[in-house]
This record gives structure tokens, sequence and C-alpha cells, in this order.
């Protein structure tokens, strides 16, 4: 029999696909990295079902890889060994939300925007913002972070309580519903970030936030790139209480330009938003336009319909690029550096850009000192993808001379195993240690975050 | 040879101790569990010196018990199986301070006074704040939090990086100084809170803040304690930015009056720290007097002289209370539960004490939803213990019947292992599998966190 009838014995028929499409569009996410198709795709619609098709797959020794919304971008949903894919998209409810205690409980397949549009009824938001249109469950799973972090922290900071299925099909529940709690050893924020690997989430209870009262977004151009990263650097450390603090580089507003029809100054500039009361609001306006001394142009915006133009243009910068750039793949570094750093970090970037004769843009959440070089490259011209690496591992190795991360927020993945190895060599063998004692044979999303041979 | 004896030659005789009043000095913390004498005292100079004691430690089958400032209050510093107690005090240096990254790293043994007094001369500060001066290590082997939770987080959210003694004395770093990463398996948040039963933490890289540059400090009375608790709740829930929101009933204010000399109203009270701009805490003051609309009193202290001595009536309610019950020991719970369920949970509580026949004031770290009722009793009297013990338990179950956890800040120590079974007792053999793979030989701090015997 083939493995999408037995997963149909094991579950409904209609819960197991095994056809071109549907093998498809569970091979791929959006990163540089070549596709692979599953070998049958599953969409349960309960925990109880989850846990069924882990027994199955763990008796059988066959590999479950956890499926989102495939907006991963070093691959964590390419199922590279094969086997099944376990697609969360139909457990999608909103379980709860709890304004009095800033809560929501959902399930893994809710995307953020969903979650948001559902709390704005109650004046709520979640902050947490990758970009993309990620599922939480995802974003757990990969410590999401995004724009808003420097204020609001990442998915871990928002993670209270977590359901989780083990690859033996067993349901565990960590965590709690309250605030904080120092009960036993913290295994939620050792599910948060692992990708999968550990077990599958099937609900979250979430901290939420109120909706600012008011919020102003500033666009800020600057003569150069260092200019920018120092204002960057001044207003985190004189505490203003910025929300957003994202640094753009030339190229990045050419290609937003070009993309959205702005007229934006093609200049390295730094896209803020402050957001409070009424008055904190405007005294922080003040601060932030004092700090940007070396300035060329500050336009700030309270209006909400030309707030949401300015992010928009942020938001979309990939989109910019993937236009700029048909046929290409994108490939996206993700170091994070001591915030102190980051105008050395990005002025050594470009360097090596330039060295490796490649074409780059930065981005970066510059109140975080996390920054992204993006490439748009052609997978199948081999020198291209070697030059793109090269650079990477040149970028990684800067950051961990300084102190920094290999990744701030998209994961190790398939792309990163190599880093994880430089940078926490030492930790390698607790971490596979863990792995060991949460999916003894191995099935959880093989071949991402550890090496697949001992160091 | 004595443990002593053999202690001096892995060690300089120097960095040993087995004397009446060292051992004495380790056998007891802040609670009221049954002092217990280690069999030696050593006090390591350096990270390698805590190495080579672990690794004969480990060799030799003898517990290790982590030793700080002994302001546990669960017993965590208690040898209770004998031993080692590691006495961290000498490993007290602050090795840098970075203001442009708002990061501080010390060595475990500096307290938070300490580290205040330091950080304040560059205008930082580290907020989390339990009350006593505890060390900065003992304070993230317990994931301590306090009174500025609930705008800061706790030690969780505030340490970057570790630099961790393995039971066979083995070192590893964990984190990184990036303020974020999703580098694999997050090691860092399962050592904070650990309680010392997975390693030695000899290092700490930690977030710091800048100290905001208006506070307004402000005394609530309320007719009731329902009353009160609303308020807190409906404080949190306006998005007012309170860096303190405590809760203290009219039996606390009462000792406090009697030891500071104070004329407080002796009536549930919030007391309540706002801070930010200037402005800003203007407008956050209007609208807790907006909020608090059944006070029967409201002060609102700036001057910083009458914003301490607000505050030191706070912090000092446990020596209040101390001084009233000479003789006595300390027992306090310590649930948190869901914000919105604070008013019944304080109502459900006041009437148990009252039903057990005992005398327990009611401090609340209201913003989180934690709060603790405080007992003075003789631990000789058997029936005064076993009520303080029966109404924990009552305490508890309601926390877990409404979402809570049986302990928000203090840990399981050798008080809540029972808790920590009947709060997550689907969870204890990952905890178990987790302390075999740092821990095989069960040498560090035996009897804490975990049952010992298998559930």
């Amino acid at each position: 029999v083939s493995l999408a009838d037995a997963l149909a014995e094991v579950l409904d028929a209609g819960r197991v696909a095994d056809g071109e499409s549907a093998l498809d569009q569970h091979a791929a996410d959006l990163s540089y990295h070549p596709p692979h198709r599953p070998d049958a795709v599953v969409f349960p619609e309960t925990t109880e079902e989850v846990a069924r098709v882990l027994a199955f797959a763990d008796r059988e020794r066959i590999p479950v890889v956890p499926f989102g919304a495939a907006t991963s971008l070093e691959g964590h949903v390419i199922p590279v060994a094969g086997g099944i894919s376990l697609d969360l998209g139909r457990l999608n409810r909103i379980l709860s939300v709890e304004p009095a205690d800033l809560t929501a409980v959902v399930e893994p397949g809710v995307t953020r925007l969903a979650l948001n549009e559902r709390l704005g009824r109650d004046g709520l938001q979640f902050p947490v913002d990758p970009g993309a249109d990620a599922t939480l469950g995802g974003m757990a799973a990969t410590n999401a972070s995004g724009t808003t972090t420097v204020r609001y922290g990442g998915m871990r900071a928002h993670v209270l309580a977590l359901e989780v299925v083990l690859a033996g099909g067993g349901v565990i529940r960590t965590g709690s519903r309250a605030r904080k709690s120092s009960a036993g050893y913290d295994l939620t924020s050792l599910f948060v970030g692992s990708e999968g690997t550990l077990g599958v989430i099937t609900e979250l209870a979430l901290r939420v936030h109120g909706i600012p009262e008011h919020a102003v977004a500033i666009r800020i151009a600057f003569p150069d790139l260092d200019a920018a990263c120092r204002a960057a650097v001044a207003i985190v450390g004189a505490g203003v209480s910025a929300t957003r603090l994202e640094l753009l580089d030339a190229e990045t507003l050419r290609a937003v330009n070009a993309y959205k029809g702005t007229s934006y100054e093609e200049a390295p500039s730094l896209f803020v938003e402050l957001s409070g009361s009424d008055q904190g609001v405007a005294g922080d306006l003040e601060a932030a336009r004092e700090l940007a001394e070396d300035a060329t142009a500050f336009q700030a915006e309270r209006d909400p319909t030309a707030r949401s133009r300015l992010w928009e243009a942020r938001h979309h910068v990939l989109f910019a690029l993937v236009a700029a750039s048909p046929g290409k793949e994108h490939l996206s570094t993700d170091v994070c550096v001591p915030v102190s750093h980051l105008p050395d970090a990005v002025r050594h970037a470009r360097a090596e850009i330039d060295r490796q004769g490649l074409t780059g843009t930065v981005v970066a959440h510059a109140g975080d000192g996390n920054y992204h070089v993006l490439f748009m490259l052609d997978p199948a011209d081999p020198s291209e993808l070697e030059r793109a690496r090269a650079l990477n591992a040149a970028i990684v190795e800067w950051a961990l001379e300084h102190g920094g991360t290999c990744t701030g927020e998209h994961g190790i993945g398939l792309g990163k195993i190599d880093y994880l190895q430089r940078e926490h060599g030492d930790l390698l063998p607790l971490m596979r240690g863990v792995k060991a004692l949460l999916d003894p044979n191995g099935i959880m999303n093989p071949g991402k975050v550890l090496p697949s041979q001992p160091e």
C-alpha cells in the first residue's frame, strides 16, 4: 500500500492527499533552498488526529514535517527526507480572547493577520510581525520576531503555554495562562524555536497587547549608511519608545520606488514608529528629530492612511526585490549583533557585498541589531550561489566575533546548520541529547537544525 | 580524610571551610524549612575552580548545592542531602557594562543592589526586584521576578547569555550578546529557573535599561480588598504604563505602620509607580486617578525622597511581619493567576485563611496576578504548620483550576514539589529526562524541584 493509503486508514481519507499539486505545494518555502516533495500530505483537524498521525509515523519510522504557511526562509518546511507533510492549516480556530487578561488561545494554523483582525474588535493587537502572514504555530516554531520586536519582544516573550504532540503521539501541556511562572524547567521556551524537530504545536496561549492610543510613522533620510545607523543606535539609547525602528539602504529604496511608484529619497533611511499617549508621542517625536541631526529629510505622518502607506513600503521590500529579479530566488542573511556594533557590521557587510561582486540590499531591524542582506539569485548558477554563501559566511563570522548570533529571527533550518556548529559547537551534544529525549526515532523534521553526523 | 581535606587538595585550603559557623551559615535560607548543614563549604574564585569542584564531586558522587545570598523562600540552598555548599560569593565581579548596548556582564555572586549602584553611574538600572538583595546568579536560578515585572519582565526576559559549569566539570556558553537569537534550542531559558539542579551559573550577560526620566509613586486606599483588586485590573487593562502595581491588605498596612512608624490608612491599598517622560507620567497619573474611582485616599509623590519612603514601606513588609512575630518563621504562598481572576483569588484566599484560623497578610504583584499570603509560624507547632500547608494547598488548587501556576516567582525548591506534580504531572517524565541528560549522577542540588521517586 502507498503511504497515502496507509494514512487514510489512520485518518479519514478526506484528510490525506498525494496528488501532484498537493505534493508540489508542500515541497518548498520562500527561500532559495531546492524544493523536495513529501510522499503524502495530511490535513488533521484536531489534536487527536495529529497524535494519531505521529503515533503511526513513529511506529513506521516515517519522517513528519509540520507545515504552516510555508513562509519560512531557511527551508524549514521542506521534507528533504520525504515522508509526511503535516499541514496544520485546518487547525485554524481562535479558541478564546480574554481582553481583561490580555491573552488569546489559538490553534497553530491561525495566521497573525487573522488573529489581529479578531483582536482589533476588542482594541487589542498581537504585535509580533515577521512581515509575511505566517501562522502562529510556525512563528512559535522558529521563534519569529520582526519590526515590532524592539518594543514588544519576539515569539518567546509572547507564548505563555503550549499544547504539544510528541513524536510517539503523547500530548503534553506546558506553561499556564498566568503571566509568569517559576514551576520547573521551562519547556515552553524549549519548544519555541525548535523548528518542528521536537514535537508538533497544536495549541498556543499568547500574550496580546492593547493598541496604543496614538502613533506616528516617520521616514528619515541620511547622507550615508553610517549616519543612519548612528541615529538608530542613538534613538535606542535615548529610551525613545519606538515600536518600530527599521533601516533601509539606498538600493532598497530604489527597488521600493520602482515597485510602489513612490518617490522617496533614494538614500539610507530610517522608518520609525512611535506610539503611546498623545503627549508621550509628541515628546518622543521631538526627541527623534533632535537625535537625527544629520538627516536630509524628515517626514512624520500621523494620519492612519499615510502611516499605512509608509509601512507598506517597508513591508513590500521583499516583493519589490522579487519583482526586480524575475526568475530568481531569495537568499537573506540574518545575523544579529549588539546594537552598538550595527554601524560597523553594516559597513563590513557592504564591503563584502562589493568584494563578491554581488547585488544585495540591506534592511535592518536596527533597534535590535538584526540586519538582513537580501539577494536575488539564480540557483542554477553555481558561481552566484557560491559567492552568496561565501558572503553569508563572512557576515556570520564577523557577527560571531562581535558577540552576535548567526540568526536573529529566521532560525537554522537547512541553511544555517554549519553556522550553528560554529556558534554553539559546545552546546551541540546537549541539543542532540534533548532531541534524542523527545524524538528517539528521529522522525520529527529530520535534517533541520542539528548536523546529521555527530560533530 | 574529611571532605574538607579532600576539597583542600582540589582547591586551595583557603577556599574550603567546615567550621561550625560556616556550616551553620550555609544550612538555611529565609524560609520555614528546617536547616540542614552541608559537610563542607567551598568558596571558588574562578569558573575553573567551580569546574574542579564539580568534576571532583561528580566522580565521588557528592551532592553540590550552589549558594548565593540565601534569600531563597523554598529551601533551595539547604543541603538536605549534605555534601558541598558551593558559595559563589567571591565570584562577585561586574565584568562589563555597555551603555550603548544596554547590557552588563556579571559573575553570579554580584547582588542586584551592587549592580544597580554601578549602573546608576551611567543612568542605567537592572529593574528585576525580588525585594531581598539577592545575587544575580540566584535570581537567574529561580527565575526571580518582583515589583517591576509588570513593566520589564522577570529574569528570563533579562538573561541574554550564560556560562554554566555542568555536573562533570564541563563549561558551556549559551546565548549571545545580541538582543535576540533563533540559533537552536533555547538552553539559556532552560538553565534560568533550574534552581541549581542542572549546573552552576558562573557568568551572566544581562539586559539593562535606562532610568526613566520621571517617576511618580502613588498610594491609593480602598474601602475593601475587592475594590482594590478591581482597580488594579482596570489599570493594567487601560495600558497605563505602571512600572510597579502592588496590592497590600489592611493587615499588612497595620504591620507596616507599627514597624515604620507611618500612619497610612490601614485599608486595602495599591502602591503604584508610573514612569516615563514628564508628560506621559502626568497623563497616566490622571488616568490612574479616574480608574481608582472607589478610592478613599490618593497620595501621589514626585519627590524622590517621598517616593523612596513609600516604596521602603512596601519593601519592608516582610521585616515588619517578622518584627511582629519574634521567634517565628516565614511561609509564603506564591500562586499566579490570570489577572482578571485576581479579585476572586484574593477573596477565596482570605476566606481560607479565616477558615483555618490563621493570621496571614496578603500582598500582591497585582499587575501580574501574582499574590502572596504571608504567615509567621512556629515550626515547632505541628498544628500551625499543618494548617498553613493545608491553606497553601487550597490556594494552589484554586489557582490551578483557574489557569494559574503554583509559583509565580519563588520556584519549587523543597516546598512545592507536590504542587509541581499536580500542575505539570504530564511534564515530569520530560523534566526527569532533562535532569538525567545534564546531571546523570544526580549530584546537583538533589531533593529540589523533582520528586525523588518516579511518579
